[in-house]
């Protein structure tokens, strides 16, 4: 007998009561009296489990009945109403085949675990409820992020992983080699020799594929990467990792406001597509996670965002009254406490802020008619502060060449770069989300490391 | 006045004929005369020009006759249908504003360069009609393998790419790492000591996501990978890149037999997906890059895929009667002139091969009953020979432990993996498709290096 999932049996039971079908899946829970037994299964097709009902008629009844938790099972058995019950349906059994049992050292009873404990099972933790409704998230974040742009005709670059370019100049890097590093071979100086490495060059991992994603702008109008990026920074926090994903649309013929025009549109959306998507797994982390996390997202689904300039943020700030740690001056750049407290207590609701000082800002940024401030935008939303961080390109060859000039860049690795704006140049615009920070956002999960499948941080490569 | 893309107008022109319209785009090619002249313009939103029709009545008629090929225009005009020529429409230009000057020097005038050349150009070959064709299309692809299995209910898993497993113990890899090469820390016995390094552990770019995604095939079913992978080799060919992307798809509760199904079904599904929304560019592709591509792809459309065991493949090859440069006998690995024999010559369709002995496989594949051969799968495909590689998994604990202890791989690091085993291992199967030998086989490109945006390759990290 074929095999249904239990994410299509919740769909369609109703017109299979009576009638026989088989499942496969994981056994969550496990209860045993004399003659009979309730087994939930689940098969992850979807958040929800499916009961099943066995009984003494079972050639291997005292086999199933002494089960660990975790074993997989193919069940086959009868479709029952159960009006009464929690759940609409059941499976009444006459048939278990033991497809790959468990021990009783099985990690997972069930009991609830601190995410701490979860995050040294990374291999076992997607089978609990919490890492479940996460993971299933993260699949359906992604798929929607691709749908927003494919569906708007967007290109999807793939960008280089490997590069020898270190982009904004910002970020520590990771290098990579195929060098020896016993004995690696250097030059007469003393230096190390990369004409040897594997790319006759020394090499990094990405911190961002912009630069690399902007000639590609400059040819089919829209594009968008999305992969992962790396930042060796010694950070132990809980919005920290070495290795994360990114996306970066960037629009040709667009100035700063089509820019926070496609934030605000793409933000709705993939909110919007996982809230109607993942049903059962967000009323799951509305409940357990994160209480305030329903009213927080409808909140970003129906406010018209806000937009102020920085020195008007600034000014806010100052009148504020608040005790901030970072003190405020024009110049500097907005902790998180002071986004906060824009978006939170003072707008209540999404917020750009735009037209930043120049010199808190990378070099390819569009400088505006004041020459002291460029054309980007962050965008803040309540709970999290920064999720966006865009701007307008430089689109002018001379105002770019004396910034990489006077901030020291390397002329020469940048000449592609430049050749961009002297070949049919066109005002361009983009902005970077950073996937893992979306999904802290979308799942009110507090720990970057528990919406990652195996994280990589200082000192953890686990898996 | 709002811009509409070229790829709208297309499909509007009719309704807007008599109607003033704004486009922006790139100049393909200019022509002009004393007091009018024609511009092909491209935006970028499809494959296809847009004809501009310009005369002296516009203010600046002699700056815009004079342009340089790659000027980004936006151009304000009236839509005329022209029934008489090519194209079925065109704009007779009211309004022309150079947005972005180019140069005289702009690499890419009128005429056909080669392939060689355009790679060191990468930054604006996308602008070509070849590459235009190929990038939008790598796009599509891309995202027809997220439609086909998110739309099967597929759990999309983002892998770690930094790793300390070196997986099948197949393929040289690049190391990562925050050391001083010229100085780093060692250990009393002169060794790299790794506990000084980011992550504590030597740690590498991974070379594929098998490992990693089955523990979260055994938590939602149905699972599948798609990001970036590496590899070390020093092999300087048409087909092999240090970087490139890879599809792994993992299924519970299934055997070798599913394993193929889903490959069929994808292939067809992603063949399909591609040739319906691409048209102008297979056309393009089809016409002046491989005239054989459509035959090619038709094929594995409509035809049943083959699957005969590996043993039958060494007595088919047997009796082929064919001078073969590296001669075939039982325990041998087939090489490329023999998968291409079997699928072009003598099956004429895509061929699944089987069952191959276990001693040329990786240690987690299934052993057969006859205890020799393992439930591995080649898919071999016409014009390329072998696409895709897969396998059931061993999901018998001690049969596992043994494998991996008569290889000599570690078995600590295996742990985890071994765990799988224990905790309820259902029976599970998977594959992998390169990404960029599927993109070369849908474009019938013929070296990687003009499939992926910035290729990186032996001594070539260029962009």
């Amino acid at each position: 007998m074929e095999r249904i999932e239990i994410s299509k049996l919740n769909q369609t039971y109703a017109r299979l009561v009576g009638e026989e079908v088989a499942v496969c899946g994981w056994v969550k829970t496990l209860r045993d009296s004399k003659n009979f037994g309730f087994i939930e299964l689940n098969d992850g097709s979807c958040f929800s489990n499916l009961q099943v009902v066995f009984d003494d008629k079972l050639d291997n009844f005292s086999e199933i009945r002494k089960l660990n938790v975790g074993s997989a099972l193919r069940v086959q058995g009868k479709v029952v109403e159960t009006p009464q019950a929690k759940q609409p349906y059941e499976i009444h059994a006459t048939q278990i085949v033991v497809e790959g049992a468990s021990v009783p050292e099985y990690p997972l009873q069930k009991k609830r675990h601190s995410f701490e404990y979860l995050r040294t099972i990374a291999h076992l933790r997607p089978r609990t409820n919490t890492f479940s409704a996460v993971f299933r998230i993260r699949s359906v974040l992604a798929h929607a992020i691709h749908k927003f742009f494919q569906d708007r005709g967007f290109v999807y670059v793939h960008t280089p992983i490997i590069t020898t370019s270190d982009c904004e100049g910002a970020g520590a890097m990771f290098q990579v080699t195929t060098l020896d590093l016993v004995n690696p071979p250097k030059t007469p100086s003393g230096e190390i020799d990369y004409a040897e490495d594997f790319f006759g060059k020394r090499t990094s991992l990405t911190v961002s594929g912009q630069l690399a994603v902007e000639p590609y702008c400059l040819a089919f109008g829209k594009v968008y990467t999305f992969g992962p990026t790396f930042r060796a920074e010694n950070s132990n926090t809980t919005r920290h990792a070495a290795e994360f994903w990114m996306i970066e649309p960037e629009i040709a013929f667009a100035d700063l406001n089509d820019d926070m025009k496609l934030a605000e549109e793409m933000i709705r959306y993939i909110i919007g597509d996982v809230m109607d998507r993942c049903k059962d797994e967000m009323d799951f982390l509305n409940k357990f996670v994160d209480n305030e996390l329903y009213e927080r997202l409808n909140k970003v689904l129906n406010s018209e965002f806000g937009c102020i300039t920085y020195t008007e943020a600034i000014d806010l700030l100052k009148k504020s009254g608040q005790n901030f740690q970072f003190p405020v001056e024009w110049g500097c750049d907005l902790q998180t406490e002071h986004e906060r407290y824009l978006t939170e207590q003072l707008m209540k609701k999404p917020l750009f802020v735009i037209n930043y000082p120049k010199e808190i800002k990378a070099f390819y940024m569009r400088i505006n008619d004041d020459n002291r401030t460029v054309a980007a935008m962050d965008l803040l939303v309540p709970g999290i502060g920064e999720i966006i961080g865009g701007s307008q390109r430089e689109d002018r060859y001379d105002v770019l060449e004396n910034r990489i000039k006077e901030l020291g860049l390397n002329m020469e690795e940048y000449q592609w770069y430049l050749d961009m704006r002297r070949f049919g140049g066109a005002p361009h615009a983009g902005f970077g989300l950073g996937f893992e920070r979306m999904m802290m956002y979308i799942t009110g999960m507090q720990n970057i490391r528990d919406v990652i499948p195996y994280p990589r941080t200082v000192n953890n490569a686990e898996f």
